[in-house]
């Protein structure tokens, strides 16, 4: 019988309602792949603070960027102690109790101790991941950084060793009794949707949409 | 000339790209009411930690809730320090250069010291906001907790006066002489969208699906 992959630490074994814990590498990258973004935790100061940015990964690798500015990423870089958690949002969960009301979703959290990236071709590649992150095949349909904007950012990567993934999904679970209630019960599944392409007012009229944008779609889902 | 809300502490202004900050409460507030998720930091045995959960506000306090043998609420009911941000993804924004791709967001930053809620009138009416920022109207259509549910949840209230909103708008901003690329640049908008309900496979037949179900959307949007 196979056995299934166990947490690669106590600190990151899913400890409340344990069943909904994944710690299948693949798992955990597929989550990390389809979000846009993620949510990074440090303290400075003795106070935790948590910000929104993107991300990329390219195999066992995590990578951050920004501004050179950043209290974040000069914490980070600092060698703080670090979590960074994505979270796809799959579906409202309507119970026939209150209690049990839920969300369906995929997330994944990575602890990790960051290091800056400091050769050129390495952050080269790291922001390229971010790029084909954020829109697959746009690295080609833009002017990649040259030197200078490449100075002015600062690249992090973060092992995805030490990391695990809480899933729920499917339908409301009551208590026995609640069954017999007459309350409507099920799941409003939720997507992350793309809306037609907005121009920038100031392109060019003879510049045209590439299919790349056209048929660009916020992941494969759950 | 009206004077602009001003950040309530030195550790809550926006530092990068402050034109993007915004003090008001009443921004802050909409954008805390239109996330379904929010994602607390903390930080236990010299690990910070990032967690998502579902919160609700009302009026200036922002509630969480969850099981008494949560780690998370049990360090913040403990006093440590604790930061909330929640974050609302509206668009992908494409530059000429990569350099100055982005996404178009609204996030809020809430640092608090949370408290827990002993008091059991108070405790239900956090409760039933919990369930009503998920879906309005469900209060009333569903089983709301009984005592045994009411001692098997912790509640814990944060002010909401330490605070800052973020928020990105509109199209790209390239460098000036990117805008003679022929690249294409804009902006795909996104949205969370909601798909048709699907009923538990557990509902009895009779049951119908009722408008506050039928009539959900998640949030107005930017």
């Amino acid at each position: 019988m196979p056995t299934e992959p166990q947490p690669s630490s106590e600190r990151v074994r899913i400890r409340r309602l344990p069943a909904r814990g994944d710690y299948d590498p693949e798992a955990i990258a597929a989550i990390l792949d389809e979000a846009l973004i993620c949510h990074v935790g440090f303290s400075a100061g003795g106070q935790v603070y948590v910000i929104p940015t993107i991300h990329a990964r390219v195999g066992e690798v995590l990578y951050l960027h920004g501004s050179p500015a950043s209290r974040m990423l000069k914490t980070l870089a600092g060698g703080g102690s670090c979590c960074v958690t994505v979270t796809l949002l799959d579906g409202v969960v309507l119970a026939r109790s209150a209690f049990h009301h839920s969300l369906n979703y995929r997330s994944v959290v990575v602890l990790a101790t960051a290091t800056e990236v400091t050769d050129r071709a390495r952050k080269r590649e790291a922001l390229h991941a971010l790029v084909e992150q954020m829109i697959p095949g746009r690295s080609t349909s833009c002017r990649m950084p040259n030197d200078e904007e490449l100075r002015r950012t600062t690249v992090l990567e973060l092992p995805i060793s030490e990391a695990s993934a809480k899933i729920r999904t499917g339908p409301p679970g009551d208590d026995e009794p609640d069954y017999a209630l007459d309350h409507w019960a099920g799941v409003i599944p939720l997507r992350l949707q793309a809306n037609p392409p907005v121009a920038d007012p100031a392109l060019a009229a003879h510049v045209e949409m590439p299919s790349h944008v056209r048929g660009w779609s916020p992941g494969p889902g759950p």
